[in-house]
Order: structure tokens, then sequence, then C-alpha cells
């Protein structure tokens, strides 16, 4: 029976477990926390088996090691399992940002023949063990960002692991990954948190958000998001994310200035350029 | 018998005549259009008992006239049912702007006394009578902007009709509304736009897309919008939204500093604030 042993019982790592438990996965699942009710209430859920505070009873006989903290406790969690890791076992991540990953993983691991980088492309704003979802991975996308030295069986493995959660697993390069999910999700996660940040910090606060209406609600959702991995996205992946935004400063510049020069062509032509994007893509 | 009018039968309009059927408004509904495809589709929904292209026929036995356009065609609309409007019968609007509105009625009427500039906190990205939803304005805010001069009874007979369409109605001052809707609508619509168009034409525009989750689905679903009712907005709400624009950039600009400087603290205590603002709010 294979074992598998999850580095961090919050909702990314708890929505595994529980996606795995539903699917009927055979193996076995332990959790690696770093306090005894995080463990005991994961038990409680069913999503895991058995948990222990202490690396050396839970990772020792596991096949799989999945790391599913925020960016910048990876590379500690690393060191505190390195020296348990049986020969052969897998390590792999849930983590946001893959390029730094890797360089954590080559200054704890040296070999990374082993060591298969992941990101599953879902979440909740809500975290910890309680906001796990055994259906959070349902039909969404993993990316795999594999090394060339990564061994293709061990990158197989994880894949199965994450198509046994319902998800579909997709393979590209880190670099790319971190370009593409800058964009796509870091950013917009910048935008919100700044968004609300901004509005609570107005004079008409109270009104502001009594006001609001839906499309506002949808529009900063993501602003609920859990801040210390946000604030660990941004650190690590600080490059592609500024020049995202930087990119979208040059067009909201634009922007701005047609609203000022009362310029409605191009106005119309941005949002209605936008709107055919949107709608052609998602 | 009361007798409503709906100028513009598209997904605003179309929604509060939808909503009063459903409610059973006793009142007879009919609507003004600019194309017979849309009277037409708006009798076979059920929406409206009658309409016609010429103001002559529906308006000038109405007792309400409900305009339901974008922003810039408000004046040209006012200036077509001036001649027919019965005496003390009621105009009021659903337009996103209240004072531009409240400025070309008094170029219009002159007199304000039966003019009750509204808005509803609702909406819906689809467009055109077909997107009507009878249960829109479901517990969904109505703002009424009265000025001054408006007759008290006839505020109160059009927050009646908002509320037998199932909204909530609420009175704050037109210059109120048109600051606190520029940070909790306009400027998140313009910023879904901006981002949208600003990935739509990045090199790897396809991986965007292809790689973007949900959270990103929500934040941009704003972006399909009816470009021409937000291109109005723009062109009508400029100042406010100029300030809000700002004040959202000196906020990003810090946050980019923070980001940039690998300040962890400030960037965390941003997120913070913001998901404390959020969860708080809505």
């Amino acid at each position: 029976m294979s074992k598998l042993c999850i580095v961090g019982l919050g909702m990314i790592g708890g929505s595994l477990a529980g996606g795995l438990k539903q699917a009927g996965y055979q193996g076995e699942i332990v959790a690696l926390v770093r306090s005894a009710a995080t463990g005991e209430r994961g038990m409680e859920l069913g999503l895991i088996d058995q948990f222990s505070l202490d690396a050396a009873d839970v990772v020792s006989d596991a096949d799989i090691i999945m790391l599913a903290v925020p960016m910048l406790s990876m590379r500690e969690q690393m060191q505190l399992i390195k020296q348990h890791l049986k020969p052969g076992a897998i390590v792999t991540d849930a983590g946001s940002v893959k390029t730094p990953f890797i360089k954590d993983a080559r200054a704890v691991f040296g070999d990374l023949s082993r060591v298969v980088p992941g990101h599953p492309i879902a979440g909740r704003e809500k975290t910890g063990v309680d906001a796990a979802d055994a259906n959070l991975y349902h039909n969404r996308r993993v990316l795999l960002t594999p090394v060339p030295e990564t061994n293709a069986a061990a990158t197989a493995e994880i894949q199965h692991l994450w198509e046994q959660a319902g998800a579909e697993v997709e393979i590209l390069s880190p670099e790319q990954h971190d370009r593409v999910l800058a964009a796509t999700s870091h950013l917009p996660h910048v935008l919100a948190f700044a968004l609300v940040d901004t509005l609570a910090t107005q004079q008409e606060a109270e009104e502001i958000f009594r006001y609001a209406a839906g499309g506002f609600r949808d529009f900063t959702r993501i602003a609920s998001s859990d801040a210390i991995m946000w604030r660990d996205v941004c650190l690590t992946n600080r490059d592609a994310i500024l020049e995202a935004m930087d990119n979208l400063d040059v067009h909201l510049k634009q922007l701005r200035q047609a609203i000022d020069a009362g310029d409605g062509a191009v106005i119309e032509a941005t949002f209605l350029r936008a709107r055919k994007a949107r709608d052609a893509n998602t």
C-alpha cells in the first residue's frame, strides 16, 4: 500500500486528501502538521488516517510527500523532511510559484530527479483545514512543471495522484508558469487587495461598502484570500508580478487619458475588445 | 388603471417589466422601442402589453415614464417624450449616473417636480431584452436621488414601483450617489475592462486565458458588460471616476514599491486590512 504524506493540512492540502478519500484512494494518507488541533480536525473530517508534529513519524515510510504550505515556508519544510525521506520517495508541492520552489529544492536536495513541482489552479478564499473541499479539484487544472532531470515516472505518478482527485493535469515550463500565473492570478489578487484597501481607507467607506452590488462582490472576492499565502507569492514571483502590474498600468493610463479627454471612441473600443476577449476565452 | 411606459426595453427595463408582471402589477406596461423586433420579443416574453416606435402612441396616457437607456441617450429620449407627457406624469430613470441625468432633465423639462432620478444597483453582463430577468431586483437596492424640488408623492410612487419588483429602496443625494458608485461600480468595471484588454494584447494571451482559474473569471466577469452603457458612464461621471482611479493608483504604487523592495510586512499588512474590510462589509 502506498503512503502519501501531506505537509501542511490547510485548505489546499486538506482538499487533496478529501478528494482522494472520496475517490476511494487505496493508499494511506498522513499529515505533518504544526498544531495537534489541525491534525485532530483532519482526522475528524476523515481527510487523513494519521498525523504527527514530528517528521520522523510520518515522512520516513511515505512514497509521496506533498508540500502544501506558503511559498516562504517551503525551504524550511524541505529541510525538516530531508533526513527522513526513504529512497525513491517523490517530493511534490502545491505552491503558486514554481521557479523559487525549484531553487529551494535544488538548494536542499541537490538532486531533483524525484522532485515534481506542481500547482493546482483552484482555491477558495477560506483558509484552514475546515475549508477543505473534496470536490475542489474536480475538472480543475493542475500544472506540473518538471525540470529536465525530473524522473518521468515520478511526474506520471504525481499526475495520476491529481487525476484521482478529479483534476486535469498539464505540463509546462516553470518559467512560463510563473509568467502566465502572474498575469491571470497574482495580478488580479494584488488588484483586488489594493482596490478594497483603497476603498476601506476612503472617507465614505461605510456608504461605499453599503451600496456595493453583486459585481463588486464578485470582483473583490479574491481579496478575502489568505494574506500570508499571497504575501509569499508577491515576494517569490516579484519580477513577473511587477511586469504584469506595469503592463496594466500602461493600459490604465491610456484609459484614464481617454476618460479625461472625453474620448468616447477609444473608451468604447477598449471595452468592446475586452468584452470580446473575455467572452471568447472563458 | 395606471400605465407605465418603459423607454428602452433592454436588460434593465425588461427586468423591471418582468418583475412587475411576476408580482401581479395591476397597471398596463408599454414600451417605447427603437426596433419592432425588440417590442415583439418583449410581448412574446410577456414583459409588456404593448409597444410602439412612436412616442405619441405610448407616452401620452402613461402615468410613469421609466427611461432605461444608456446615459448619453437620456436627453434625446426626454426631448422625444416631452411634448407627449400628460399633466402629472412622473419621469424617472434607471441610469448609472445621477447628476448628469438631472442636468439633462433640467435642460429639457425645466421643472423637476415630477422627475425622480433613480438607479437600481443590479445588473447582468448580458444585454438586450432576452437577458431580462424577473428576479433581477429581488432584495437588491435601488437608489433614488430626488432634488429639493422633486414632489415627495412622486418619489414615493417610484419607490413603490421598485418595491413591487422586489427591490429595497434608499434615498441619497445625487452627488453622493455619483461619488460612491464611481468607487464601487464604475472603477471596478474600468479595471476589469483594462485588465482583460491588457492580457488579451499580451504575447502569451492564449496561455493566459487557458490557465485562468475561477478567481480570474469572477474578477473579470464585469468585463463582459455592455460597452456602450459603460462608455457613457465614463463620459458622464468623468471627474468622480478619475478621482477613484487616482486614489487606487496611489495605493497600487505603494504596493508596487513594497513588492519591488521585498517588504513583506507592508504587503501582508495591506492584504490583511483588505481581507478584514471585505469580510466585515460584504
